[in-house]
């Protein structure tokens, strides 16, 4: 294709997505959008230097032939796999330079989707978790031996806390790092079963360092879990006397990654592998605790903005897919369907098959856009940790991620299940990429935080602010400000028309509010008969529902924040309605909580359904044009069915044939 | 353990259900229980008489070496997965003797679950489909050749039917089959590329024959779709000429099964091949069409109705694993949990745990044993269908079995991920067998049906009673006669205690018939402005929320009726609760519905939240009891997550170490 010199039009992506030789019916779709995709780009990807940053990396890793895949990642067993992975880390560390290493949410990731795809890898610890745990928790003036190693990458280290019987609560590890005041050691020890560190990435075969999570004992005194900095294998890569490690199986999903287990038999370490920043032991034994208890807490708010970013965009990628095949696809038309007698009809005009994809999509934009400008939140409140001050924000910013982690972690696993089943019997096939993008975003739900156990402390902070509202007393954060406006009545939305941003959100948060009450006052009534303990655990099915609604809330203010900031108007008419779509599809699948004591009429009710299915019909003419805004690439999609071209048949047969069944 | 020699007692496995060793927390569980153990899995499995074949068929199973696994089959590769399930194939078939092969519904499928696991296989299609296939189409005369062949074993057949871009739908089926008078043959061809079989289980590798559907043209006329009988191998087991075959890659699960593409150019079969027990071809080209069109239906709800008897169970088998390990697994206590500074916790005490498992357990048990009860009447219906007789039964049978189908599907997916999830990390890993259950389960919203297509079956079914309600004139068939009832405008449920049954039928009666009606209104409004199709199209939605009320309403009031047949006071009472948070979890799910129009009043609601809350703490003493009655063994079950005795964590530990990776 012939290409403008212009600046904006060299990503003008449009161009490049209509080709010669591409199925009809997908370049008739996007011939057929209302609004300017190069425009909407720049909205989904704030600017146009992110979108040619993604080409430029794109066009990096295509011409390195050290990305190549000469066998395609599908067909290879879990060691070719683990191998793979490895040769392609070495391939990516190499080549570093190509991209800003500090841009966690879009360069890093989108370099290691382009290189490896979708697998966590021996890496993945190394970078997310080992060398930023060295950095937070080590002293300039300490970072000496193994800890400048592995700056300097003779080590590769993961980071092992969670044990075979012990999730989410660094209380109750059981791994012990007991202080040898005469040899000025730590004895590192499993003294159970249960204590076996499981589940750390990388630690089977690749790592030969770990950071361990471990309870600390010092002059015959518990001081609670610390970190020390644990050599694992010697130079040959043989396990060290007292270290047993290994492999757990084959998971889910994630299988190029080699989790593992670690058992330590008294193991000694020298005293300075103790993380030493915060909290220290002295060469006596002495014990100097931490400046504040909640230091942990920046870090895990990063971590869990990475996962919703990389999460969301699992979601985008998955609708990109199934509404390119919706285009392409054709349904026998059966009997009293829509045009029956005129041959075949697009699946994409099946109102069934809109229902199925287009709330996914809306799902997809705005948390994916909110997280970036979260980006710079966690940025200052990180730097504000180091230095110790402004604590006071960190329990918003905490609940708020954990919150957001929680409902997006499940409703991404949800959507890519529902889009898959949208394609029929193909998605079940690796071809379509459905199933290693499920089991890569499914494992999210658990990992970081077990979801309920993170709708609890969201909870949690909600109580805590329903009992400030109560006593009169409230020091409301921002984003809960809502909860102490009066109660309203009856709801104000009305048709998707003519209804306001701000009647759906006068009503999102009437309801939440509602909810949060509702709750507090069971709470506070059951406490009155029972422990406290167990007034929560009576409530605690309610308490997720109440932090669920109030993350939801949250979305949907954020969206439709969002699209205001939109500044081409064809642009925001299809993503106003857009917001206004996951509004609805909430308002509807939530009918329980909008519908209880007549606050939504059964008149409002029937609107909403309404209007979802007009909203279905008013953005089905721009579902492949919105599916192009996120600018997936071929390489980092790793779909048949969802190829930019639309030519999935001829394509799925070629990569059948690549089966290694079919090569006797 | 020291076994009684009384009948009853022989199968009492209580008794082996604990034994020393066993982890006391279970143990404790299994003594706590308010009911009889063998009672209530009497009443699971209808008599003693099929506990006792479960037990025979075990230890039939367990007593033969030819039936091990030198390797866990979690470590093969997928040759080495295809190669296993090959080798397990011929020792099932060398040993059919042992289980009563026409029980499809219990002997035949537990057998294939304790040699095989949960794995569709080479001989899956030519045992579940080609076999029956040519029972049902062939006439004894004409059993010759092939058809002889096959029932000898010296053929390995499949069932071709999909196609690269074609699924359900056979009238849009490409392939051709064109008789050639001249030479007294069928020409087999696939005119495109879309034409290509694409999915036949047991194809790409293993198949020598398969039953082939294709477009049937004589005398220069198309006949619509035909099944002919087509070799695609010789003896060598090399393709034919004019055959191209192949194994179609990697799935999302099932992969040691060799699903396979087939492509035929211009592939001459003799005229004899085709299935002619109901249409024929004479030797001149003459076409002598079927007595009856839809001939097709009695296999096809047959095949629905084992099916869904199959999705139960693996739901059953999931519940058993995740409250096993729920109660053996602790949880650290954290701040404000229940309990706190009494140490850990029992994960099973944890309402929100309670919540993710009970519901799920409750789904498993009405659909298994309704199955049975459905299994004569399918019979039955076999039969009749076969004398050409009582025809005017099939639409309602198939419009159920359709809606069952679809609404078990995807609750079976759904509930496997809830149960896997709330095992937490160990979960994601496939020592708990949860990965494959899902793999395996979840193909099922798409096969055989896809699942929205199903429902909209079930709707257009409910339209025409609708319509005959309307018109004064209903001939209704008795599982649909509620829908010509009067409206109810309030409904009666109340406290979970005092509520009665005819309580609950008469809420999901009466509130599925208004949905069945709001959807006929507006599907009828619409069709005065619109074609039939486009308004269809535009209702689609709402018809298929108002097939699956239907479904769910079916579902309530059959479980609701089994528990009142159970014989025993103790089992009667902890089945009805369950039944009970079964209707209660319904109602709460789809709370739109029941409170459209203040149906449900906002204190009913109210009840029925804490109807479930209460129900999960009467139902939370039985839970483990409850998942012993579904009687499976641990070879059966194959997770090491439920395993039997509890100790799940060296048994984790042992499984690991079986990794390839830990080998070297």
């Amino acid at each position: 294709m012939e290409r403008d010199s212009s600046p904006s039009d060299q990503f003008h992506r449009y161009k490049n997505l209509i080709q010669n030789g591409d199925n009809p019916d997908i370049t008739k779709e996007r011939q057929g959008a209302s609004f300017n995709l190069y425009n909407m780009q720049c909205f989904v990807y704030e600017n146009d230097h992110k979108l040619q940053r993604r080409q430029e990396i794109l066009e990096f890793v295509e011409s390195h032939r050290e990305f190549d895949d000469p066998v395609h990642p599908h067909f290879l067993n879990r060691d070719e796999q683990i191998d793979r992975a490895t040769r392609k880390c070495l391939a990516m560390v190499d080549n570093l330079d190509a991209i800003d290493v500090t841009d966690y949410f879009d360069e890093a990731p989108l370099y290691q989707l382009l290189t490896i795809g979708r697998e966590l890898h021996c890496l993945s610890l190394h970078y997310g978790m080992f060398l930023p745990t060295i950095q937070v928790h080590t002293e300039k003036s300490l970072i000496l031996g193994p800890f400048q190693m592995a700056a300097s990458k003779a080590i590769l280290g993961t980071f092992a806390q969670t044990e075979l019987g012990h999730g989410s609560n660094l209380s109750k590890l059981e791994t012990t790092a007991t202080y040898d005041a005469t040899t000025k050691e730590f004895v590192i020890h499993t003294p159970t079963m249960s204590a076996g560190k499981w589940w750390p990435g990388g630690l089977g075969k690749s790592a030969n360092y770990a950071a361990v999570m471990a309870q600390l004992y010092t002059s015959g005194e518990s001081k609670g879990p610390h970190l020390f900095m644990v050599q694992l294998r010697d130079n040959a890569h043989a396990p060290l006397p007292g270290v047993t490690v290994g492999d757990i199986g084959p998971k889910l999903g994630n299988n190029a990654n080699d989790n593992g287990f670690l058992i330590f038999d008294h193991y000694r370490i020298p005293r300075r592998n103790m993380f030493m920043k915060y909290s220290k032991v002295e060469a006596d034994g002495t014990y100097i605790p931490p400046p504040h208890a909640k230091l942990g807490f920046g870090a895990m708010v990063l971590v869990r903005l990475l996962m919703i970013r990389d999460q969301t965009c699992q979601l985008g990628a998955a609708a990109v897919i199934a509404i390119r095949y919706s285009a392409v696809r054709h349904s026998a038309v059966r009997q009293g369907e829509i045009n029956e007698g005129e041959g075949e009809v697009q699946i994409l005009d099946y109102r069934t098959q809109q229902y199925r994809l287009l709330p996914q999509l809306a799902r997809s934009f705005p948390s994916s856009q909110r997280m970036r400008s979260r980006n710079s939140t966690s940025k200052y409140v990180t730097k504000q940790i180091n230095n110790n001050a402004n604590m006071e924000l960190l329990p918003e910013l905490h609940a708020l991620s954990s919150g957001l982690k929680a409902v997006i972690t499940w409703e991404v696993a949800q959507g890519i299940e529902q889009l898959r089943l949208s394609c029929g019997g193909h998605g079940y096939s690796r071809a379509s990429a459905f199933p290693d993008m499920y089991a890569y975003a499914v494992g999210g739900c658990t990992y970081e935080g077990e979801n309920i156990v993170m709708l609890l402390q969201v909870a949690r902070f909600l109580m805590m602010i329903a009992k400030e509202v109560r006593s009169g007393n409230p020091k409301l954060a921002e984003i809960a400000e809502y909860i102490a406006k009066p109660d309203a009545v009856t709801a104000r939305i009305s048709s998707w028309k003519t209804c306001s941003d701000e009647d759906i959100i006068h009503d999102f948060e009437a309801v939440t509010r509602k909810l949060i009450f509702a709750t507090f006052d069971r709470l506070t009534t059951l406490e009155r008969t029972m422990k406290k303990k167990e007034a929560w655990n009576a409530c605690s099915i309610d308490l997720c529902k109440a932090a669920r609604m109030h993350v939801k809330t949250y979305l949907v203010k954020n969206f439709l924040a969002r699209v205001r900031t939109c500044e081409d108007p064809a642009s925001r008419t299809v993503m106003h309605t857009l917001a206004k779509l996951y509004a609805f599809d909430l308002i509807s699948g939530g009918g329980g909580h909008f519908m209880k004591g007549g606050f939504l009429s059964e008149k409002q009710f029937n609107e909403v359904q309404l209007g979802i299915y007009e909203m279905l019909a008013a953005i089905r003419p721009d579902s492949v044009a919105l599916a192009d805004s996120w600018a997936i690439s071929d390489l980092e999609l790793r779909s048949v069915l969802g190829r930019r071209d639309g030519n999935v048949y001829p394509a799925l047969l070629e990569w059948a044939q690549q089966s290694p069944l079919n090569q006797n």
